[in-house]
């Protein structure tokens, strides 16, 4: 019997999933095992997979396909509709960008990433406008394709590739909520804590018993080194496809938290993917749903359950065993408040989770008016501090602190930022509801038992794969819409309790 | 100015040269970095990737234009015209063999190596006969097909995928003046050395130590680590493209040699391919000249220079600076007499390069009468047992060390075998040529400087590239065509050599 249009489709993007999973290890092996002089042979072989893979998804017999499958649809299973949904999206992002303008925007920000490299160096932002200019330009005719392509407003256009579903109007609504209550309430956290300031860590830990104690914690959580790694690089990341994941992270001697914090925050993604749906493992409908999902799961096992006193309480023993500490320091306590100390801060990734979504919004506010044109390049080092004095009361010295510390305007990646706040809210409402659900679940991570946690983080988010919205997910998960309650019930609790009896 | 067909020829062969180095680094990676519960995925997207090579260089877009590129050859340049010529070799190989032939090979050898893997273990070769059967039938079709659309005789058609230009007759004529003189020249060799073996070599080294040495000789050789790098595998192999080159060997404290000499095989291969034509490095003409040329410079390394007094003389004092060792045993002539060691054995990979040959002509023998039908699938263990005795004295009391032992037969790859003899031949004639035009070779490798004989083979081996053949190659090195003539010579003086004074 011939195969019928769905089936036909599942074929071409089984081959489709094949060739993710081979860029992606091209990805991981140049960040962690590529001799320094092969970048430009690695990026011949990248460009040549992904113009093959781009021209494969937006092939006349995917569309053609794609139509009589709809055509037919009548019968099909629940999941199989989602497929052919996902299949479609992935198809009209992929169409709806020329492959002229894609190779544009490639050029544009190649040259643009090198010069602001250079420009975060030397703290030198107008060398690196008109680069920036340009990158802009070309990701507005993105926008503008896209959003007409997609039936969006542009950069809900371009929010969707990584937050689907999520307008700006939402993103709006929760970002004034949050805004609203932060700006005090880190206030009043700083104050809390410096009336009772944690003892200071200063013991040097050799890469060597951090990395073992990593691997400990990692076989805890239920990672299958059989069928993925742990690695070191530059910039912690995670690469690869279920069935071979690969996690890394970076260790500092004089940091001893660093890299086990990064270990946990790549292990969130990992579970995540490895939790996807078995059955649509190379399927659309097997993905994951999105960056915004994706930093929810590595944020609820970095920032919320490895930052609890319950996970302290699990690793105290493990840092004995591994470092070999002991003293004052090492107390369950004392260590709980030094994992959670909360401090006004120039850079983004260096934030804790109270101060974090400023520096979210700070990027969401001026990437919108940047692309309308409202706020131009030149303007955008003065309206960076302006915010940063503004909410938190502190200014860069130098645009090496401000506007230059992110590679993502460089590369192009607008509508990307609000993914990691969204991520922080979507992990305090999944956690609020884990807690009712299963108020064991403090002790069974105390006593490092870690199974119910990710079983019901598989049955609820990752075993969804993309299926249902992320709000539709909410509220099968927690029983309400996506909303910030929960996140600043949780930072309320957390960063003003009054001090342990 | 649009392009001319053979400049989009180029750019054809540009994107098929992206991939094979994205192949190959799924290959790197699968023995090196793979986890073992990964194999599946890997096999998913080897597959995905050979699959779409094969379709896009047996596209119809590459056929009209490979002819319509011909049809306008005047004026073009030797190189380009030899590119040509080598860019419809590759199409016309890989259009030979139907897509469903393919895969059908590919199922029925992935099922013979499986059942070939625990024949061997068991030593049952009845189990195993089936499943080669199996594929030697395919392999049939396979020659028959290729024969036809190479105008070549069926098992020449297979010899020249690995050794292009080579037939059958030049074969036989070679072997057979080997064949005249070989059995006498072993029984004279083993008779000379037993009456002054060498000291045995018991010391165990650490494997960093080993890893040490074989950097500082990679370095000193002109391996660039920048480019390349060095890993271990269960089976020493080289991969990747020039601009990339990634070497494995495996290292035994036991055998202080055995993963150094596995680093001068590879990194012989390694320096070919970096030799190869750098403005033509991502074209057909820009390859190697097949793997019997392969294997004659990975012999080269490993066989006539590794095992050469001049370099035992150059690796006395890094074996004092690594290993830290001393005593008699580690004389310079003891050493080179240890090397040298001629032993009657059943293992190919462990034989030496005078008993060498006579396990290659027994598998060249024997596959020619499988593949023809004259010898039966049952009758190989016989056949095999009685070539061992007649022409070494010894016979397998196993299948497992006698038919059983190489992959090659269940993995399809008829043809292979003659690659390593030829390669032998070749290296011992470029060898003698090297040592006429340059008489201070031995003083130099003696002093760690390789530059010269690497410089040599680069100009007259590597740097040929694919855009003449192996006899025209040889001609221009040596003088004269392929011939058993120099490999005797080096064979018998090395061998039959009056003790040193």
């Amino acid at each position: 019997m011939a195969a019928t249009p769905y089936q036909q489709l599942e074929q071409e993007f089984r081959r489709l999933h094949a060739f993710r999973g081979a860029l992606s290890l091209l990805r991981w092996d140049q960040a962690v095992m590529m001799p320094r002089g092969s970048s430009d042979v690695r990026g011949e072989q990248l460009a040549a997979l992904e113009t093959e893979y781009h021209a494969l998804l937006t092939a006349p017999k995917v569309t053609r396909l794609l139509d009589r499958a709809q055509a037919n649809a009548q019968g099909m299973q629940d999941w199989q509709l989602a497929n052919l949904r996902e299949m479609r999206r992935q198809r009209d992002h992929a169409i709806a960008t020329p492959p002229t303008l894609v190779s544009r925007l490639a050029r544009a920000t190649a040259r643009a990433e090198a010069k602001w490299i250079e420009a975060r160096r030397t703290g030198d932002f107008s060398s690196f406008a008109p680069h920036l200019e340009e990158v802009v330009q070309l990701v507005r005719d993105k926008a503008a394709l896209l959003g007409q392509a997609l039936n969006l407003q542009p950069y809900d256009a371009l929010v969707d590739e990584f937050s689907p579903g999520i307008t700006t109007g939402e993103i709006d609504a929760l970002f004034k909520t949050v805004a609203r209550k932060l700006p005090s309430l880190i206030n009043e956290a700083v104050e809390h804590q410096a009336r009772n300031p944690p003892l200071p860590i200063t013991a040097r830990i050799t890469v060597s018993k951090q990395r073992a104690l990593a691997v400990e914690v990692m076989k805890a959580i239920g990672f299958p080194f059989d069928r993925g790694r742990l690695d070191e690089s530059e910039h912690p990341f995670t690469e690869g496809v279920p069935g071979d994941i690969r996690v890394t992270t970076r260790f500092h001697a004089s940091e001893p938290f660093y890299g086990l914090l990064g270990v946990l925050h790549e292990s969130g993604h990992a579970m995540y993917d490895l939790g996807l749906p078995q059955d649509w493992r190379d399927q659309p409908v097997g993905r994951d749903r999105g960056m915004a999902l994706e930093e929810s799961q590595s944020l609820l096992l970095e920032m919320i359950v490895g930052r609890s006193r319950a996970f302290v309480r699990y690793l105290k023993p493990l840092l004995e065993k591994h470092f070999g500490v002991s003293g004052p320091e090492w107390d369950t306590e004392q260590l709980y408040r030094y994992l959670n100390r909360v401090r006004r801060g120039l850079i983004r990734v260096d934030a804790d989770e109270l101060t974090y979504p400023l520096h979210i919004m700070l990027r969401y506010e001026l990437e919108r008016k940047i692309l309308t044109g409202e706020l131009p390049i030149r303007g955008i080092p003065d309206a960076w501090n302006a915010f940063m004095d503004d909410r938190l009361g502190i200014r860069p010295t130098s645009d090496s602190e401000g506007c230059l510390q992110d590679i993502h305007w460089a590369v192009g990646s607008f509508g990307y930022f609000p993914s990691y706040a969204l991520g922080a809210l979507i992990a305090a409402q999944l956690w609020e509801s884990l807690h009712q659900q299963r108020p064991t679940t403090d002790e069974e991570i105390a006593a490092g038992q870690f199974g119910p946690l990710f079983n019901w983080l598989r049955e609820n988010v990752h075993g969804q794969g993309a299926r249902i919205s992320i709000q539709e997910l909410m509220k099968n998960a927690t029983g309400k819409p996506l909303a910030a309650t929960s996140s600043l019930r949780y930072l309320e609790a957390k960063y003003l309790e009054a001090p342990p009896h």
